[in-house]
């Protein structure tokens, strides 16, 4: 069975020496995030994900979520107890406003507890973080009332939440939907429509499931203009907050998946269940792109942590078992073989995942903390500054760790041989779960149209523009220190590429928009490594200076420094494909008839 | 459910024009392959594998196989069924020697029909493909009353076969290997031991399995030096050749596994079961290694045949499913919103793919060709230079086209969006099918090595010098042809990054082994696009050349010159990336200390 070990001292290196988490206490929440607060949080968390959710990772996926005649739906035996142990650690909350019961800590904390909980079992994360989506929605977009009535439950986890989107024929296009709501005379609607993909839809883990679901108002215009979100509890909540009446919805299957099998994925069909506007009628689709950000955020982060528990099983693999003898000579003579980890094509891999998981870590926390100072910070311009960037960079984190993610996890499936294939060992479990972070929330094409097409023009290209000024101001900064070539070189060659190919959109997307989208998949991964690299950087700086200043755990440094270089030397290189691709336009992809495919 | 329709147009484009195999008419067994006998067989073995197995695809997948109390194997419903119409059209003898009841051939033809048959089934076709394996062997290394005895019924389809290598412990570094061989007085041996991963190890289809087993004779030296090779028969066959005792072996345990859930993966125990040797005494190994180039090849085309049948799935979808509109503007105002495939970044995906199958159908038919010259070619430097070329080339066939062959499964699911990630469709199981080929029949690190460690270095490199003055003198000979310009340039700018790497390598590796292994993988990658690219080098001069004579299929042609650009374009431009990082060396790699990882 596979293990996990949540890299706590990782987290607290790009938390409190990278990003220097402390510099905001003055920001609401944050003067309780100290060092040693921060410290006990994630140990907290960890031992919560590596003792009591990682074991169910593997148990989850054989036995899966069973829909039962009754219309309920069993999940994997453990789960239940799980999720009240997560209840009670107060988890959901971390981040929430203490008027709703949370704790109102940083995100970014809340952000490196979701990686630690993604790796552990991301079917079970799915459940509360579904729940915390909804709740985000609810706090942003519903009434005070609507908030009360829901967001202190939610948050204590004793009802769960849902995002209703896609439907048959629809998913990234949502203007298609189907979905009807008619006035009730009491204010509230009677939605009736099918629903599919629905992850965490139904279960028997809450009291209560709180559905947030988009519908079209009677009469209301086509396309996405006409589009409303709507709450929509499972048992109608009486006034006095205690459970009611079950509501007419109900789940007609659970999807047959590749993976993330404990997680219930539903079709749930509302048959003209009772249901509560949320925010503006019409305004249905904006409510939801605001939390946009927030929830492809959740999903980057799954992309790495799949990436890191996949990684720490294929090194202990590597340390273990063996086969043939090392290029330069047999290392263990007496041993029948050596191990696996003195094969250069094998550290290869190992130091790829290694190299991109750091840097993703430093990347997803960078941005979520991002998100704080765009909700905490203390004027207009560093909101502003911070939501651009935030913006910016989201669709990139949510494409990119999703892809290397997926990658990662095959590559160190492949350190398995045929070990990897079966069930066995989990790898294969790694690589199935993995894949969906690539498809929902914005399948990773829908994120690089978000980039090229909306992030990037947006007020005049306001955000990369900033994002150019912040590394090319690291990289002039540090130019003279000959410490930092092997690192700010690249990262400037990387740099440059990227302002190539945001140049060449500016001359060619405006009057051919299918240079855009020709581009934007190469443009998404150009801008990707070149924000890894950054991360890289970053951490080199930190670690060439720790050294300097003299370290009790010098090895930590230097480990970073390597593992800097190889990603230079090796991730880095692939810039220069994506500016050749780009640069080719979309001409020869358009002139192919449909017909000749 | 997925559909498939054999690419018989494409395989006669390259086996008639592009490999022009009338040339060869004057080989044995290359004359009864007539224009119209080649056509007519293609379009039989199409029809078997779109009428008969490909509808077998996905119920093989759920059903899967089951070990039954009694021993026994079932396999999916329909499976015998379709074996006992693959066994009476006589596809298996298609390319053996008449003698024992073979067609003879060309193993071209072969190749093309398994692609086919890899496409439609993966699963199915496994079965008849280990048989013709173990053929092989026997056909290669048995004596002549071997041969007689099993070689006429294994190619019938009446018996099937094994290979059986791995171990528990085992399966890259055979030498590690302990399955035990004792003497029997009459001359057999008594084989025990345990072996795992046994493809088609156990079942009902056929009257008997001929498992080839190695192992260590008693007292046999250690490592790979005291390896050999035995034919075990599940039951033993009498004097008169009918079927005798059942012998003392059976399969302990079904693996479960990721993908090719119709096949019977086998944990097999010898108990002291009978077998005779094959070949000499402690030369086992080098008896597998002589055919391992034929196994290799046929792995190879499983990648492409997954990612042929992925890509047809993807491209009917893509036409089908309305998203969205087209970047520039509606293409269909009157429906509800554009096919999917007016959008650059599906087309990217959709014509990667192409560009990556169409080249790989004709490398897979060129190494095949290669193979049967290798064999029957009338002389000894025809032989000796197609030998060069099939073992040089092969390790890159098998593990680039099943890397790319995997990449390109998941771009195909990822057209789906979620509806590629659930089963309905059959997306993911062209995932989970596709992955094994990349770790099967040597891993493809192990691949890497064994082009780098050992094909390359064979004879003073004399190979690789013959493949850089094929690749040469092609472009030389159209250097003056404009048309050519858009694909010469580039295989040319690649074929020099492959110089330059094999360059670094002679300078770098010879000192300093690791240097070989850090570059391994990225060297086969690279060789694999200078090959893909000559593939399209010369299909594009066939294409230019149909053209300017004029063709009542003109669409066919110019789509070939489209599709060869977008190769050009989009896929050359990776063999910087790979001379980059093999020019950074193994130093980094190797400088991390084990406990860092």
């Amino acid at each position: 069975m596979p293990s996990y070990s949540a890299p706590v001292e990782d987290t607290l290196f790009v938390l409190n020496e990278v990003l220097n988490i402390n510099q905001y206490n003055n920001l609401p929440g944050f003067a309780d995030a100290t060092p040693d607060m921060i410290e006990a949080i994630l140990t907290e968390g960890a031992k919560l994900c590596e003792e009591v959710t990682a074991p169910l990772n593997k148990s989850g996926d054989s036995e899966g979520c069973i829909l039962n005649e009754d219309g309920t739906v069993s999940v994997p035996k453990g789960f239940k107890e799980a999720y009240d142990a997560y209840c009670e650690g107060g988890w959901n909350g971390l981040a929430m406003p203490e008027e709703f019961g949370g704790q109102n800590l940083p995100a970014a904390l809340g952000s490196a507890i979701g990686e630690y909980m993604n790796s552990a079992n991301v079917a079970f994360a799915m459940y509360p973080g579904l729940t915390q989506g909804a709740v985000a929605a609810l706090l942003a977009h519903g009434s005070q009332e609507q908030k009360e009535i829901y967001a202190p439950k939610m948050i204590a986890g004793q009802w769960t939440g849902t995002m209703n989107l896609t439907e048959p024929h629809c998913g990234t296009d949502l203007g298609l939907l189907r979905t009807k709501a008619v006035p009730n005379e009491d204010g509230s609607y009677a939605i009736s429509g099918q629903k599919i993909f629905i992850s965490a839809g139904e279960h028997e883990m809450s009291e209560n499931i709180i559905h947030l679901v988009i519908a079209r108002i009677e009469g209301a215009p086509e396309g996405t203009k006409g589009i409303s979100l709507f709450v929509v509890p499972k048992y109608i909540v009486n006034e006095d907050g205690s459970i009611g009446e079950r509501n007419a919805l109900s789940c007609g299957a659970l999807e047959e998946k590749m993976g993330i099998h404990g997680n219930s994925t539903c079709v749930m069909n509302y048959d003209g269940a009772k249901g509560w506007l949320v925010g503006t009628e019409n305004k249905g689709l904006s409510a939801m792109f605001t939390m946009m950000n927030e929830a492809r955020l959740g999903v980057g982060i799954q992309g790495l942590a799949i990436s890191e528990v996949a990684y720490q099983n294929a090194v202990e693999y590597a340390k273990d078992r063996r086969q043939g003898r090392a290029l330069s000579g047999a290392q263990e003579p007496d041993k029948s073989a050596d191990a696996l980890i003195v094969h250069p094509d094998i550290r290869r891999i190992l130091m790829t995942i290694k190299s991109i998981n750091e840097a993703g870590r430093a990347f997803a926390l960078w941005t979520s903390l991002n998100g704080d100072l765009s909700h905490r910070g203390l004027d207009d311009e560093t909101r502003e500054a911070a939501d651009d960037m935030m913006g910016l960079l989201t669709p990139v984190l949510k494409g990119v760790l999703t892809d290397k993610g997926f990658d990662n996890a095959v590559m160190a499936q492949q350190v398995f041989g045929g070990h990897g294939y079966i069930q066995e060992w989990g790898m294969e479990q790694f690589v199935r779960d993995s894949r969906i972070a690539m498809i929902y929330e914005g399948a990773n094409g829908i994120q690089a149209l978000d980039l090229v097409g909306r992030k990037l023009p947006r007020n005049g290209g306001r955000a990369i523009q900033a994002f150019f000024k912040e590394v090319g101001s690291f990289i002039s900064s540090h130019k003279d220190d000959d410490k930092m070539a092997d690192y700010t070189k690249p990262l400037s060659q990387g740099l440059s590429k990227l302002q190539e190919a945001t140049m060449w959109l500016m001359s060619n997307a405006m009057a051919k928009p299918e240079n855009a989208g020709a581009a934007s998949t190469d443009y998404m991964h150009l801008t990707g490594l070149v924000v890894l690299g950054y991360m890289w950087a970053k951490m080199a700086k930190v670690a060439n200076d720790k050294l300097e200043a003299g370290t009790d755990n010098p090895k930590f440094y230097e480990n970073k420094l390597l593992t800097a270089k190889f990603f230079m030397e090796r991730i880095m290189p692939e810039c220069n494909a994506h500016m050749d691709r780009i640069s080719t336009g979309c001409e020869t992809m358009m002139a192919m008839e449909t017909d000749a495919f």
